[in-house]
């Protein structure tokens, strides 16, 4: 039988390179975003390639979406062996400049779609007894910096709820994993966040997201025996 | 000048003997919490033994309760020296007996009620260049363990939002710290949880509030070329 | 031309895993312990696999006899890509309990023979800016546990001076990274010490040698642009 | 009955604070270093201010003179009440510059030291089951920044080899607790080291000996139902 992932948050760069990492062991891969039609150039690349490749639009922080979103795939497609969740994105101010509405909306994107999504992938996991959920976290997960408050509160409330996730999954045979990002990541934001781009991605200075992607192939693969929950990941020149 | 403590969070146990542990020192201390009223015998009992001190009436959780109580204690009362936040309870249970409402209000109280009183407290703290804002925080802001992911997640954000808020706020004069309380606290509820509470209340192996709260006085005076971000607590014989 | 590794500290578990691993992938394999003859029967059985595969002995603690392997193998076999570090086992006692010749030989045996390997592993790869140096490191790695004092110790010790040997080795396009083994390992010793052990065995609930070796190839074989420095590994049904 | 206290590492600087501070409080303070000579200026000031103290020779990297001094001590002093161990200075390098001598050096006096003293104040107090052991961290205790290798492996070796000892004495009433000093604190040596040493130590930015020295006494008097394992210390301006 194929096996199946679940990328939700399938941007254009990290959620799409895991998509396609997915795809090149023949995995059939579902990608969620919102705006799920801007899946399908992707989503086309794909099959264009022979493999099985679906596109779904998804709200990840609204409970009958992401229920919706499962409901649908496993009815219609298949039983989902993996579950990669990738929402988030970092928002730097000071918390004097943080206004209640921002301070809420990056803890619902960073955390509470993550939790929805943990925890309807551990609904229908926990009824097969097996089956991945890989979390994306960052620096912010691990400690909060200056200018970084709203973000390294969200990024460390899901830190701490996969590790409660992954303690009690793992009995049940599921493997929850979080992968921390210490770095920048090539996106068309950090393209035009970094004055030293282009040198940077010349020598291999910013994450290579098919680089990241082979990680989240490895880690739901690993046997279970020998699971990881968590890695972090950073350029060989990064200070850290 | 007098000087000036506010309690928010200020329940039965941990909050109260906060307030008395301030007042002992001949600090003015406000104390805060929804129903306000229950504040009463320990004003009384405050203003009987000669100390000046204040009950109000707020849920932490509303930027514009926060925003009052700061106000109305500024322009009534006088400048706060410190500030202390203490709410937010545990509610063991498995990710997968999570609902969102119970996700959602953990949050709202642990970390939300934390972010709206960090900030307010920053704001008018800013102005004077000095005073300090002490966070509670437990085992369950380090790691998340099984059974206990809401709780985890929310206390894990509060203490990545404190870190950042120390160090924005470090460089103008304001200390900011996180008391770790890893173990059972001698309240109302331990006492209804613990089988062997009486054994452990005799032998000090529950925190007894008392005890800790001289540490929020102790922390709040340090000198500033010695301060403390991050202190844990635990009883004796607690294993950890 | 071919890849080189050498296992220090190839004892027949852990280490002989890895040496397997990475021959399964065509590396050329040296392995070294103390009385390097008990790595004759793996050697064997690689080469009659068709591998190359050295043994050599080798006390680990002494600076002249690393330094010797190093310039031996560096000489008469070739280039090193991959150096792990594998010396070091528990002993576990009571800081009370603990003599300073245990002590000093826990410390002399898993962190300073480490510090020899990495140093000089170091040398041989910055002359050719490339190259990955390994480290096990275990729990005891991260925390001190009541009875595992001086475990503690010395795998904390070896951890700090990794961790700083990373940070300088990267920008040299040298990786270097470290493994936590969070649980037993399929062991002789840990075959005597476990009594559901063949239970363990049977479910996975023991860290199969050679599911844990995937991971330092793994590791070596990381585009740059996405290094990890430290992950951990434990069976599904590990408690932690 | 006097309360009594061996500061071991009783430097000019902060170990000289620490005596000072518990001779403030009328403790009787017994300070040893190497050289103990350099310790008659602070003995004489002292017993000038009416207190009552003694400075003692003693390389705390031998067994024999740890143990001769606590014998001494308890013998003809007193029992010992707390007992802090502040021994080890940074020597930065990198790994590679690094002999093994010296790797050797600062672990026998950062690590060693600290576990000869740990375990030799354990022995004199489980027989009476009271006491406080507190020890001396830095930034370098918790992870190992480039060009800090040796020392950093010296206090995370430190660290882990305390938290064992904390766990098995807790239960036995004995507080042991460990301070993290993440800054420049005011020395001879740093007066050397830093370029804006004036402008620093005009403005609190660099940890006072004397205030640090308050959490030392703090910690072994606070009460056994809430006891601190550690702490950080830094000045308010620090960056971290």
């Amino acid at each position: 039988m194929e096996k199946m992932v679940l990328v939700i948050g399938a941007g254009d760069a990290i959620g799409s390179a895991i998509m396609r990492a997915f795809a090149d062991k023949e995995y059939v891969v579902c990608g969620a975003r919102r705006g799920g039609e801007k899946l399908e150039p992707l989503v086309e690349e794909l099959r264009a390639a022979g493999k099985q490749a679906y596109g779904f639009s998804c709200d990840a922080r609204k409970e009958e979406q992401i229920e919706d979103l499962f409901a649908q795939i496993e009815a219609n497609i298949g039983p989902l062996d993996c579950v990669v969740f990738n929402v988030g994105a970092n928002v730097p101010m000071t918390i004097l400049d943080t206004d209640t509405r921002k301070f809420f909306k990056i803890w619902e994107m960073a955390t509470f779609a993550g939790f929805l999504t943990g925890r309807e992938a551990a609904r229908v996991m926990t009824k097969r007894r097996q089956g991945s959920i890989i979390f994306t976290g960052a620096t912010a997960s691990m400690r909060g910096a200056a200018g970084f408050g709203a973000f390294a509160s969200a990024k460390g409330a899901l830190r701490n709820m996969v590790q409660s996730l992954a303690r009690e999954m793992g009995p049940q045979n599921i493997h929850v994993a979080h992968v921390v990002i210490d770095a920048a990541v090539d996106t068309d934001w950090i393209k035009g966040m970094l004055p030293d781009y282009e040198e940077r991605k010349a020598n291999d200075g910013i994450v290579n997201p098919d680089d990241l992607a082979q990680n989240y192939v490895m880690l739901h693969e690993q046997p279970r025996s020998a699971w990881t929950f968590e890695m972090d990941i950073r350029p060989w020149n990064e200070k850290w």
